[in-house]
């Protein structure tokens, strides 16, 4: 989605893929297959590459600074990133900036655990492996000291957040770039379904001017004040007193922002690759009243084609954007997403046409 | 701009190229380079393939039907595309459906060019070699039999047209599926300079329902006569007299179409993949009231950059296509595009970067 973004741009990309199966080698002309965690490749793929950017935040941070320190500019940068691939560094320096934050704290082991859900009030609290999680991996819903033993296990530092009563999620998509200007995105709603985004809204409906700019200047602050190049999503919590606390960090283009593609006049990947490329960025602005991304999970038919075909024949303003992976249950594979003036109508056809494709139902 | 279109479809494309520095060999991930022109070399590639498209239509006739005898699908295929490489054959087959045409005929030598002139009430006539022509190559404005000699030269048969009398050039859009259903987008303005496309109006200021129905439903009728698939594009003359006539046949995204990337709700590059692969189509209408599309030339100065920052920093609505040539004084590098409500505006701000991208004004 990044190359497609890229491509009305003029730019060429150069891609370091895991496999020649992954989504992006698809599309890209020039791809390097290795390994990301392995400094002699990504040497090896830096060299000649003006600068380098990311779909995923697994690069380990000692690389990047060797590629910096070997004159590649990398953006965003080691020093942003390791806020998004250790919640414990974030949660530090969320604090350190006034960032309003569910509480939380490190935990040495499960007695820890259970000595901090005493200082919150009782289980249950949120576990969370500091590093490696994503989609709901490296967390876990504890509710006593007994449950809180398997998150130790990955030898990984584990930190225990209070679980949050939250009316809903939302999430605050901004872009900046290296000379400081940014842009910010509507904030949006975001719906997850066991621990997986399964549909976003934009804008968060019926969320109020106030709570709006809060969430967005919110997340314009935590790009200044990390440093952050490029997109960053913050995932919120709206909670029931009203306020919003941070949940995740994001520094790449994000599901939460995948509507974005249809819906707002510059994507967050064109923005994104703008902001990498310190080029002015683009209006964030939507171009519609509503905008919704449900995601396509694959379901137990690996065959698509016949839903496929069906949703684009009942509905030819959906936009679908398959992602050219194998169909696994539950898998993210694509998404689509609907625009209009009527938010019941473009949420019930994004959702139908994710559900038909899923082959959750028929008709 | 097709793969750009193809990525969110989830299609994998495989390109046939003059040379590795065309715009879709830098973009694209499976290339061959080789002449289209050579029987071997399409077969080779062709190997493989579920279905051949095109971005051009210079690939001879007979080859696409050694193609489709081999049992490969050509779409559009030669018995169509044949009326878009050879103006005579277009122009006979439209008189024999009834397609309103500037009058015309084949001419013998500069001799007969005046005796045509004669017919049609005398010099200026337009004289066209019947292949190999575009961009206004291959077209000549005749005023006398003297200056009828130069398009003979060529060994082509050369088709003569009356000069029409005529308020602006139009274009009707459609796509069209190998199980006949068919799209149009809105009929557009299209100003030429030179012979050159410049600018593009989506939908025509101020035409009627009435003509613009009947361009529409023309360009319908044509693509079903001819057994079009994919998109076609039918330049239209809207005459002093309140008609409209045939003038170009383009089967393929065509440059009058360039805007619907930004301003429609499915792009022409959309449509046409999804045609050629005989999935549903998509929804061709408008996103906003005025689209603008102005092609960006190429000026005295190679190096654009400095201009793309200054119109990207000016404009952030502004929707910047590269196309990743090198710049060379009057060549098609890119276009832009722009859209709102004002159409004013939405003109002055595509005009103002296409300017100022090819270096025409500084501010």
């Amino acid at each position: 989605m990044t190359h497609e973004a890229g491509i009305p741009l003029g730019l060429k990309f150069k891609l370091l893929s895991d496999t020649p199966q992954d989504s992006a080698a698809q599309v890209v002309g020039d791809v390097v297959v290795g390994d990301h965690r392995d400094l002699d490749t990504l040497r090896a793929f830096a060299r000649g590459c003006d600068v380098i950017t990311f779909d995923h935040e697994h690069v380990p941070i000692e690389h990047l600074r060797a590629l910096e320190a070997d004159g590649i500019p990398v953006r965003p940068g080691p020093d942003a990133l390791v806020h998004a691939q250790d919640k414990g560094v974030m949660r530090e320096r969320l604090d350190a900036i006034g960032a309003p934050c569910p509480r939380h704290r490190i935990v040495a082991d499960p007695a820890d655990a259970a000595a901090f859900a005493e200082e919150v009030g009782g289980f249950p609290v949120i576990l969370k492996t500091v590093r490696g999680g994503y989609d709901g991996k490296g967390v876990w819903f504890v509710r006593s000291q007994a449950e809180a033993e398997a998150p130790f296990k990955a030898g990984v530092p584990v930190l225990a957040e209070e679980k949050v009563d939250f009316v809903r999620e939302l999430a605050a998509n901004i872009v900046r770039s290296p000379h400081g200007q940014a842009v910010a995105y509507p904030v949006v709603e975001s719906r997850q379904v066991d621990g997986v985004c399964d549909t976003v809204i934009a804008p968060a409906p019926g969320l109020g001017a106030e709570l709006s700019g809060q969430a967005q200047e919110l997340a314009l602050r935590i790009a200044r004040e990390l440093g952050v190049v490029g997109h960053l999503a913050v995932e919120l919590f709206e909670t029931t007193d009203g306020r919003i606390l941070v949940n995740e960090l994001a520094m790449r283009p994000h599901n939460s922002g995948h509507w974005t593609q249809d819906g707002a006049v510059t994507s967050q990947f064109a923005n994104h690759v703008r902001a990498v490329l310190d080029l002015p960025l683009g209006d964030p602005r939507p171009r519609a009243p509503w905008t919704v991304m449900c995601n396509v999970l694959g379901g137990d038919y690996p065959d698509m084609y016949q839903g496929y075909l069906h949703c684009m024949a009942r509905d030819p303003q959906l936009k679908i954007h398959m992602y050219g992976k194998d169909v696994k249950p539950g898998r993210k594979v694509g998404h689509v997403n609907t625009f209009g003036d009527d938010l019941d109508d473009v949420l019930e056809r994004a959702r139908h046409a994710a559900d038909y494709l899923r082959g959750t139902i028929t008709e």
